[in-house]
């Protein structure tokens, strides 16, 4: 199944274009998982336990597992494992390197893994993209997967050189469309930041077939309304609305999965209030 | 003692601008390594070994190790380790991302693995770079650490982004730019291909202080005269000119050891052909 039919289905069964982001850090960890084994891995698994019916995608970012040190790939993997096998796993790494490089990260990725799509960096061009749309060696075809790659980001820095005017076109404009061509190669998606406002519908406009990653609502203020109706498809979807601190750390007490799934269910009902057509 | 000073350190103490990239690949190991414990880990200590007293830096790229997958992460902390204190080690990972996950690769880099200097891609901007530069958890501080900015790389694709231009400045020179105002908070340096003829020099000319990391040389083919000798400070040095398969895989048989010491040998000579003043 291709990685949109299956965001689809997973978004259609849940009523939710949510995406969690598992981004845990050891020093926010509540003290209720503390003294587990790998407490990471525990929290990580309730807050899926907690939320699963209520997303359509999780999207946990390499960083917070590499920061681990030695624990991490074994926790990372272990999460992803748990993830129920009709919900995406997004993988958020915003990798980019020369081509031998980044066959050695869509090995990673994609062949040990096993994600259903991955964030990758589009400054080094084409040919360090290629890599990850190629990639042969894992469990899941390259047509079934995604390559998201970094467009227009949520950050202030985003007006350094993503916006930067190249002939009075954006760079990161310049981006959505080569990702148009590399769709041709095997399935793309644009990372494209909440806080965005208008350059949101441009891209939509630009490109109304690909599914669209929005992180920067909550913690980064985002406005959703707005994303939500500029950004999805002219047919409803296309998006994955990604939270991360806002309902893993909903709580840092020992209610902390009732107040991830309560968080959780308030973004989706949010992120529906503003879907056309309504879902249902 | 500051990133530049140790670099120029083992510099002048080995009559070298080379940097050894060590970014092994499990199928390209020679069989001698193969029944070892950590064959990667044995093979990058042989590695080591051998030319330790040829290099001014080693440059593990983390693709190769998170490509391993659970053992990777023991093995880089381990080939980190066991390289010489006085020989610099840049990590190559590229990684970039929003505040609170950079400060996240940070730790993970300059915390975790102690790195002396780290690759970072500048496509999101200022506020995802800063984190790197002032991340004050590790072991080296922040004014001895270096964080070296892709700018202008070795591969083609650098024509889709990298070389655009921004009233008539291409979007290379922008960061290079936004490197000089980062390297007043802490110690900035270039990634730039030794593929890309005279814009070293124009970049040598923006950023006369900053040290290069110079990929491409060897299997990419670049012009190692042409790179040398535009990219160096105009006192000298100031360059690392990095080759990986070249030395690393210079003989798959039993001899693979005396094999990348005599590649090694044979680059270091081919470099310092082109210093001025001449070394030594």
């Amino acid at each position: 199944m291709s990685f949109q039919k299956k965001l689809k289905a997973a978004a259609v069964g849940n009523n939710s274009l949510l995406c969690v982001g598992l981004d845990p850090v050891p020093e926010r960890l509540p003290d209720a998982v503390m003294g587990k084994d790998d407490p990471v891995l525990y929290f990580n698994k309730k807050l899926i336990d907690a939320t699963a019916d209520l997303v359509c995608a999780y999207k946990p970012n390499f960083a917070f597992y590499g920061a681990l040190g030695e624990i991490g790939w074994s926790t990372l993997k272990a999460t992803v494992e748990h993830i129920p096998s009709h919900i995406p796993v997004l993988v958020d790494a915003k990798v980019g390197d020369i081509g031998s490089t980044a066959e050695r990260y869509a090995h990673m990725f994609f062949g040990e893994l096993a994600a259903d799509a991955l964030t990758v960096n589009p400054y080094m061009g084409g040919d360090a993209v290629a890599p990850f749309l190629e990639y042969s060696g894992g469990a899941v075809e390259a047509a079934e997967r995604c390559v998201f790659l970094v467009c227009l980001t949520s950050n202030p820095g985003a007006d350094d050189f993503e916006k930067l005017a190249i002939d009075g076109c954006p760079l990161y404009r310049r981006v959505a469309e080569k990702a148009l061509e590399w769709n041709a190669v095997a399935p793309c998606g644009l990372v494209v930041g909440a806080t965005q406002g208008k350059a949101i519908r441009g891209l939509r406009e630009l490109a109304p077939e690909l599914p669209f990653l929005l992180p920067g609502v909550g913690t980064q203020g985002g406005d959703l309304e707005s994303a939500v109706r500029q950004g999805q498809f002219a047919s409803g979807g296309g998006l994955l609305v990604n939270a991360s601190r806002g309902v893993i750390y909903a709580s840092d007490d020992s209610d902390f999965e009732t107040a991830a799934r309560r968080a959780a269910e308030a973004l989706r009902a949010a992120i529906n209030r503003f879907r056309s057509p309504p879902p249902g």
